[in-house]
Order: structure tokens, then sequence, then C-alpha cells
């Protein structure tokens, strides 16, 4: 089945079921009024709005209304945890080449992952809103899963049995922050802003031949002013599963349930299918050209994400999000930004 | 007014308001049924609470019972943001000579601030379940704030009218896990596990001349197995306030409602009062004596951590954790281990 949350005037939104082609939606009804309500009791609730899907899917819902991108919120719209790992080390290897920094050799075999924050997660049509455009501001593509409850020091096959949702994401990243952030030791923080969501969740079943139980295997599509940025394949070049991504964020702790757990961006070792963020395209223009050409993005410019089926449909709905200036803050002081820079 | 938050069988339980000497509780009623939805809606709603909690303090609540320690989780036993700077620097400073570190001078105007995670936060009386005692095992005793939506770039004038609560922590940390986690460079991830909170948390005007609107000025008593580790002054020696936290954490989001920032370790220059933790102490034998001759936590330890009112009554009740081992899931891979020991 495939899940979206709708704006209703609360911080949780409605739980919605969407069909296969994402224009005809239902709510989920009482049983769960929203999407953590429903991770939190999943074994219970999922079995019977598996029923609806199937009834919503044939026109069988009375009062089933059209689906529009523009209603949603993300479909968890707030996360108790979201981690982000670096699945594709071929982004890192480029990444850390970018920050002039070593790619240590214990990083093919034990997964980087940062604790991000789930407060305030953004919709796929929500704006990317910033201060300052000399933060360097960043789109990266990846797919995650949400977990249900993860027990401490759960092994790779339990891992995999918890993995209950399946989606694409927007990890934005401040760039320009990063090198005095992680100059600090405790990681990134202000270079980790809200990350977006689509519009869409999906079980596995809904990906069919795409998920093997361990990673989905598609192209995901950025493009940045209508521009595509790169289609790599998220099932090529993955140096660790979603299975060891569990594992790994489980080893010390016991995950809640509605746990997000990324794949980091989306890199393939084929340069010729582009990349899922700026700084990968700015690292090889840097490469063969010297210096980066590609600026971050601006205030204005718009970033897409998408993936679609073998059919050619859109499984998760289209992230479709544009650069706009905070003005209700101060700008950054001068003094932090020069410091970031450096 | 206090605050707790009770079992029930839920996952966010049923919050209460407990009286002044901890003594008595009563149910906030259907509209506050959690922390969380009172953090949601706090100025609507906590005027009426602060009623009832008046009535309470003088015993005119028909149903009023028993507040009991043993039945309670932390009072907000799933966060969506906790935040945990490091705002007594005399404590960075320690940890970064025992980590053979140095102390960068921005670190003087620049807070360090690490993203935890919120999925399972512990109560007072919570077991800390580890799977191994080699990994280090550590109590940061600390002082913490709530927040509700704080917008993204808040000046420190807004930050602190965001201040909703107050109150005491413990921030289990795995010290031998560290020194590999920051070499990774995204920052601590297993060295953070659940953190451990007291069971009341207390709006500022309970707080009295203890509060001066941007910190907390008290001593904070950490003891092991019964014995104390120190008892330094919440109050001295603080390099950032809650104020500067908050516009720190604000500077690239917003903050969502019912964000936790905290303290860091509480460390006073004045070694005579002793340490939060047991790393510090630790480093202070080191200097002394040229080695370490207190352990870190194992099997079967307690650790106390509380506050007490110039009267001489517990603030916040008493954090009293038991160190238990994981006996669900694998101890840690023998390689990870070994990494994590160099």
């Amino acid at each position: 089945m495939k899940l979206a949350t709708i704006r209703n005037g609360r911080r949780d939104g409605q739980l919605v079921l969407v069909n296969k082609s994402l224009t005809s939606m239902c709510e989920a009804g009482p049983i769960a009024p929203t999407m953590q309500s429903l991770l939190d009791d999943w074994d219970r609730i999922a079995p019977q709005l598996h029923e609806r899907h199937a009834a919503l899917e044939c026109g069988a819902v009375p009062g089933a209304r059209p689906f529009d991108l523009r209603d949603v919120m993300a479909p968890l719209p707030r996360a108790y945890q979201w981690c982000d790992g670096s699945a594709y080390l071929s982004h890192a290897e480029l990444v850390r080449r970018a920050r002039k920094a070593e790619m240590p050799a214990f990083l093919y075999h034990d997964p980087l992952m940062y604790q991000g924050t789930g407060d305030t997660l953004s919709g796929p049509r929500d704006p990317i809103v910033m201060a300052d455009a000399q933060w360097g501001i960043d789109l990266e593509a990846e797919v995650a899963v949400v977990t249900d409850d993860v027990p401490m020091g759960v092994d790779k096959a339990g891992a995999l049995g918890h993995i209950r949702l399946v989606t694409i994401l927007n990890d934005v990243s401040l760039r320009n922050l990063i090198p005095h952030e992680l100059s600090k030791g405790f990681g990134f923080f202000h270079s980790k802003p809200s990350t977006a969501f689509a519009a869409v969740m999906v079980t596995p079943d809904e990906l069919g031949d795409a998920w093997d139980g361990r990673k989905l295997s598609r192209p995901l599509i950025s493009r940045v002013n209508g521009r595509e940025l790169g289609r790599p394949n998220t099932g090529h070049d993955l140096d660790f599963d979603f299975g060891d991504l569990i594992v790994h964020a489980a080893r010390t702790r016991a995950l809640g349930a509605g746990t997000i757990i990324g794949s980091g961006t989306v890199s393939n070792r084929d340069l010729s299918v582009g990349s899922s963020c700026l700084a990968e395209r700015r690292m090889l223009e840097t490469i063969e050209h010297g210096e980066p050409t590609t600026p971050y993005l601006q205030f204005g410019d718009t970033v897409e994400i998408e993936m679609f089926d073998a059919a050619g449909a859109s499984i998760f709905g289209r992230i479709e999000q544009q650069v706009v200036r905070n003005v209700a803050g101060p700008a950054a002081p001068e003094r932090q930004l020069a410091d970031a820079m450096v």
C-alpha cells in the first residue's frame, strides 16, 4: 500500500491511503489517524489498511477523493529518530576529496551514520527556507526505510524484518558550514537542516522486483531548475544495504517505532549517470577543469527528485522544492560565516 | 508547576501534575493527556494546568493520589528533538585533554552541540542496558530545558522566551567508543545511547531565586554506588547559558515544540566540588597519579543524580539507575571493539 499525510491543521496531519497511480486517496480512518499511530501498532493495524487499500485501488471506497500533492505534508511529519547513513561510498570518497580529507580504510566495513533531527521534516512541496545562500545550499537525493521497534543488538536477518516502509528524500545540506562543524568534532548540526520527503511512503510489496528485501533498485532522478543532475540506480554500488544500516544504528540502543534510516546520497561509480548532489558535480568539475563551475543552490532555484517504476509511473510522487530566503530571523553573524568558509 | 508522566501501557504515558514536595499527584486531564500534547499547545493549556496545580498543592483536587517514582517514565518519553550542548567548557577542556585533543580557541564563543536521539528516552529508575561494559559506560549529570516552537534565526531575548520547562538528566555516554566514532567525522552515534531524565520537569517559576531566566543555580549531586562523585553548582562557570544554546540550535532551522536542549556535563573550575562524570575524575587522577584509578561503570553499579532546593527538598526527584547487561542481542563484534579501544 501507499501512504501519505494530508494537512488538516494539526501537527501530525491526517494519514491517507493513496492508490498506485497517485490520483486517488481515502482516509486511513480512526484506527490510524496519523502515520505515527500506524507505526506504533503496525502488526495490528496494517492488515486492515492493506484491505482498505485494495478496495481503493479498484475504486470501491466510498468517499475517495483526488490526491493532490499540494495538500501533503511529509508522510511522517515529525519523527522521533532520523538516522542517515552513507551507503554509497563512491559519494563519500568524492565528498572527502572535495573536503581534502582522507578516506580511512575502516569505512569500507564500518558504515558512516549521522544523527539527524526529525522535529521539523518538510513535505515534498515545502520551500527550502534559508537565511543565507552563502551557506552552500545543496540537495542530496536518497532512499530511506522506516522501521517499527528494533531491539538493541539486532542481527541482520532480524533487522530486515523490521522494515515497514520505503521512500525517497532530499537531505538538504549546507556545504559551506560542514568543514567548520566537523572540525568541532561533534558532527553535523547546522549543516543538516530540515530534511524533505516525497509525498508517499510505500510498503515493500508495492515495489515488486525493484525491492529485493535489502535494497531498492531503480534510477533516482534529480533535476535543478529543470535540468537533469543525475539518474544513478539506487541498487548499484551500495557498500551497505538497509539491513547493515539498521544493525549499525541499533548496536548500542533499541530503535523506536518510526525510526527513519537513510541511505545517504545515491551515487554510482559509472560517472555517466550523473550525481545526486551538487557537491559531487562540483568535485568532478574540479577534477576535470581545476575548479567547480556549477554553483550551489541560490534563492529562487528549484530542485526536483523523483523515481519511476518500470512502466514509467512515479512511485513516490515528485519532490519539488524552491529555495527561499528566511525573512523572519537575522542572517548569520559574519564571524561564524567567516569561520565556516575556512 | 511540576509535571511527570506515569506508565499507563501506552508509549507516551499519562501526564500528571505533581505537588512541590513530590508526594502527591493528579492527572492533568483530557486537555493534556500527554506531555507532548501540552507542549504542542502550551499557551492555551498551561494556564489551566497552573490553576489545577495550585489546587493540588493545597490538597483541593479530588482523586489526587500518592506520587511513586517507581511508576514514572521520562517526563517526555519520546522527544522529536534532543540537542545537547557543552556549556561548561572546563568539562570540554578536561575531556579533550583525556582524548589528547586540542581545545580550539573558537569554542569559547561558538558552542559545541551534538544531535541526540529522542526515540527511546529513559525514566529515572530505568536500568542502563548495555551489551558490553568494555564500552566504557559513564554518567553525565546535566541540566536541560524544553522549548515550545522556536523560529529559525531567533535572537537571544526571543530564545529565552521559549523556555517552558527545566529538568536534570543523565546523558549516558560510552567513553571507549567515542575516539573511533569521532575519527569517522560524523559525530557521536553509538557512544550516546538512551538518555535518562529525572521524574519531574518544572516550570521556571517553581525554581524561585535558583532560576534567573537564563540558567539554574544549585548544586547538582552525583553518586556512584552511594558514594558522592561531585556537587558542582550549575550556575557557576557556564560559558553559555540556555539563551545562547537555543540561539545556536535554531541558527539554520526552526525547533519543533518539545525540543530538549541540554547544558552538557556540569563542571566547575573549583575542583574541590568533584565531577559530574567519571571521565573527569579519571582525567584528574591521571594528572595527579599518572593514570586513572576509578573504573567506568560495571554491570550492577548504581548511579544517582539529584538536586535540592535551598530548604533541602528534592526539586526533580532522584535519578537512580542500575547498569544491566543486555541479554537480548549479540555482544559487539570484536573487531569494532578493537577499533574503538585504539
